[in-house]
C-alpha cells in the first residue's frame, strides 16, 4: 500500500491544492478511523453512486460542501497541523453535510445551514477533543451527532429550513411497539451490506461493496471486523425480534459496525479477550440502537451514530483498566 | 459485629468458593453503601420475602442472575481486587436484574437480556468511576440507571423483548398533573416502611424491617438516616400536595433515603452542619423525583434512582469545600 | 467610574450591612458578567421597572428573595471570600427567583419553593465550577438552568405548587411547525430592544435601555456586544423564517445577547477574529435556541439561558487553541 500512496504524497507535499485535496480524503476515510487518501476516494466513489443512483445528488454536494467547509474553517482556527493533515477535522463535516439533506427538504437555505453546521462541527469537535482527552477517549462522532440534532430539532422552529415539512408536522406521535416479525433468510445478506453503508447513510449494496473495499485497502482487520459487526448485529436484532424492515435496511446495524471496527481494532489491539469485549460492546449497541429511535422518536429526529458513540465511550472509558489486562 | 465476622472471614479467606458467596453478599449489600456480608443476607431476605409473599418470584430470580453475572463479568474484566471484594461491581447488577422482570413481561429472552444489561452494568461502572474520580465523587447508582433506562427503552422496539407489552403501547400521553389529595395520617408509617424498602422496588413492611435490620448490624448511623429521610421526604411530599398515592407507596421516598445515608453517614462525617445540608439534599431529592417522573412519562418508563444520582453528585461534587469547612 | 464607586467601596470596607448590599448588587451584576455595584442597580431599576409596570411584583419580590436567599446560603457554606465578595453567587439566585414566579401562578408554597431553588443554586454553582474549572471554562448560568428545569417539571408532579395549573395540563403537544412569517421592519427596533431585556425574562424597552446603561457604566465594549448581538440574532431568525412573535418578543434573541458579550468580551480578548468567532457563535445560538424550544417542547417549559450556555461552552472549550491563534 505504502508503495502506492508514495508518489501522491510526495506530489502533495509540493503542491498545496494537492495537499488540501489530500486532506479532504482523509477526512472522508476518517469517518471509519482510517488515515488513508485512497480510503478516502473509494468512500467518496461509494456515496456518489448511492446519492445518484438514490436520485438524491443534492446529499453527494451537501456531503462535499461539509467536508470542504470543516476543512476550511479548521485552517482559520489554524487547529493542530497533524491532526488536520490526519483529516481529523473533516469526517464529522461531511457527516452533517450528509445527514441535512438526507432529513430536511431543500431549499437554497439548506446551503447556508450544511456550511454552519460544517462549521460548528470543528468548534465542537476541539472541544469535545479537549474534554475527552482528559480520559484518552476519542471524540469519535460525538460533534457530528451532536451539531445535526440541534439543526434537525430547530428545523421545526424556522420556516425557511423545513418548519411546514411533514417531517415535522407529524412529530410527537405515540411510539408504535414493534410487531413480532421474522426476518426472511433471503434478506440476511441484503441487511448485512446495507447496515455497511449506512453508515454514511445510504442503503445501496455496491456502496457498501465500495465501502469494504475503501476499508481493506487500509485496513483488512477493519474490514472484517465490519463484516463481522454487521454479522453479529443482524443476528442480535433478529434474535431480539425486531422489525424485518429496519432490519433488512441495515437501520439496526450501522452503530454496531462502527462499535465493532473502533473496539475491535482502532482503540484496542486485537486478542481473544478484546473481540469478546468488542462482541459484547457490538451486541449492546444494537440495543442501545432500539433505546435510542424509541428515545427520539417524540421529535421525529434520527437517532444517527449516537448508539455507538455512547457504547464505545462506555466501552472504551475503562481502557487503562483493559488495556492492562490484554497486555497480561 | 466484628467476632461475629471474623470466623466467616477466616473461613473465606480458606476457600474460593465461598469467598465468592461473600463478594456477592458485599455486592448486595452495597446497594446501600454497607461492606458487610450480614448485611447482604438481611437484604436478599429481604428482596425474596418481597418478591415471593408478592408472588413475583422472577424478580428474586432476576435478582440473583443479575449479581452473579456482574460478579463473574468483573473478575474475567480483571478488576482491582480490593474494590471486587468491597462489592463494588455486584450492586448494580442486582438492581438491574431485579427492575427487569419488575418492568417487563417475563420471556425466555429476558434472561439473556438480565445477564447483557449485569455485564454492561460492571463496564458502565468501570467507566463511570473512571471519569468520577477527578471529582473524588463517587459513581453511585449511575451505571443501574444508564444500563437500565437503555434496555427499558429499547423494550418497545424489540417484539421479543416486550415491544407488544401494555407500558410501551401507551406510551406518550398527556401528563397528568397531581391532584391536590391529602394523606391520611394512617397511611404515614406505611409510606414511611415502603419508602425504605423502595430501594429494592418492593412495596412490604417486613422486607422495611429486615433492611433497616440489615443497616442496623452494619451502621446505626445509617439505618437512623434512613429513617429520617424517609421521615423528611414523607413531609416534604405532602406539603407540596403530592398524590397520596405515591407518597404511602413509598415512590417518592426511596431516593430521598439514599440521599439522606449518601449525604449524612457515608461520604461526610456527621456534623450539625452535614446534617442541615444533607436535609437540604433530601428535600431537594422529592422535587427531583417529582421532575423526573414527569420528565421520563413520554417514554413509560420509571425513573429508578436518578434523583438520588443527580442530586448526590450535586451535593458531593463541592466535597472538598464542604469538607474543609466541617472540619473547622 | 473608579472615582465614582471609591466611596461606596470605603463605605462597604466599614460596615458589614453595606457589604452585604453591595454582594448582592455585583450578584445581580452578574447576570451579564459585570462586576460593579452601580450596574446591579441600574439592573434592579430595570427588574423593577419591568415587573411593576407590568403588573407582576410578585416576579421582583420572587428575584430579591433569590437573590438574599443564594448570597446567604453562599455565606452558610463558606464559600471563598474573594468569590463571594464579587457576587459570583448571586446572579444564579435571582435569575430562579425572577422565572419561577413568571411560570408558576402565585401561592403561599411558591415562596419556600424559591428559597429552597436558589439554595440549591449555591450548590449548583460550587459543584458545576469545581467540574468546569478543569477545562478552565466557566459555570456560566448552568446552575440556574438545571435547578429551575427540575423546579418546573416538578411542579406537574405537585398540587401545592401548580400541578394542576393550564401550564402543566396542555403539556405534550404536537410540535406546531412555523409558519412562514415575514417580520415587519417596524418591529426590529422593539425586537432588538426585547432580546436584551428578555435576559432577565422581561418584554420592556425601558427595562432595556436601563440594562444597556447598567452595562455601559461597567463595560462599553459589553453594552455594544450587546446591542451588536440583538441585531445579529434578529437578522439570523428573520432569515432562518422565524415566527415574527417570537422575534420581535425577543425570545430568540436574549441567548444570543449572552452569548455575544461572553465570547466577544468577557472570555476573549476581543480581535478581528475573536469578533468573527463570536459572531458565529451568536448565529448558532439562534438555531440552538430553536432546537431547545422544541426539544422542551413536551413539557411546556422554557428553555430558559440552555442555549447561550450550551453554545458557550462549545465555543470556549477550544480556548487555549483560539486563545493562542489570538496572540499571534
Amino acid at each position: 500500500m505504502k508503495s502506492i500512496l508514495e508518489p501522491w504524497c510526495n506530489a502533495c507535499a509540493a503542491s498545496s491544492a494537492l495537499r488540501f485535496v489530500d486532506i479532504n480524503l482523509r477526512g472522508t476515510a476518517q469517518v471509519m478511523f482510517q488515515n488513508n487518501p485512497l480510503t478516502g476516494v473509494l468512500f467518496l466513489l461509494a456515496i456518489a453512486w448511492g446519492s445518484f443512483s438514490g436520485g438524491a445528488a443534492e446529499v453527494f454536494s451537501g456531503g462535499l460542501l461539509g467536508l470542504v467547509t470543516a476543512t476550511l474553517t479548521a485552517m482559520w482556527l489554524r487547529v493542530d497541523a497533524q491532526a488536520l493533515g490526519d483529516g481529523l477535522f473533516g469526517y464529522n463535516g461531511i457527516l452533517v453535510g450528509l445527514a441535512l439533506p438526507t432529513f430536511l427538504p431543500p431549499s437554497p437555505l439548506l446551503w447556508a445551514y450544511v456550511a454552519i453546521g460544517a462549521a460548528v462541527s470543528v468548534v465542537a469537535m476541539l472541544g469535545t477533543a479537549n474534554v475527552t482527552k482528559a480520559w484518552s477517549v476519542s471524540a469519535l462522532t460525538f460533534p457530528f451527532v451532536i451539531t445535526t440534532w440541534l439543526l434537525l430539532l430547530a428545523a421545526a422552529a424556522f420556516a425557511g429550513i423545513g418548519g411546514d415539512a411533514a417531517a415535522a408536522a407529524d412529530a410527537i406521535v405515540p411510539i408504535d411497539p414493534a410487531a413480532a416479525d421474522p426476518l426472511q433468510p433471503a434478506a440476511f445478506l441484503h441487511g448485512l451490506l446495507q447496515s455497511i453503508s449506512q453508515v454514511f447513510l445510504k442503503g445501496d449494496a455496491l456502496s457498501a461493496l465500495l465501502l469494504l473495499a475503501g476499508l481493506a485497502v487500509s485496513s483488512l482487520a477493519a474490514a472484517l471486523l465490519a463484516l463481522a459487526g454487521a454479522f453479529l448485529a443482524l443476528c442480535t436484532a433478529h434474535a431480539l425480534g425486531a422489525e424485518s424492515q429496519l432490519v433488512s435496511a441495515g437501520l439496526l446495524g450501522f452503530s454496531p459496525v462502527l462499535t465493532a471496527i473502533a473496539l475491535g481494532s482502532v482503540f484496542y489491539s486485537p486478542s481473544v479477550r478484546v473481540l469478546a469485549y468488542a462482541a459484547l460492546g457490538t451486541v449492546f449497541t444494537v440495543i442501545v440502537q432500539g433505546a435510542l429511535n424509541v428515545a427520539v422518536a417524540p421529535w421525529g429526529i434520527s437517532a444517527l451514530t449516537a448508539p455507538f458513540v455512547l457504547v464505545s465511550w462506555l466501552f472504551l472509558l475503562p481502557r487503562q483498566h483493559f488495556g492492562r489486562a490484554a497486555s497480561e
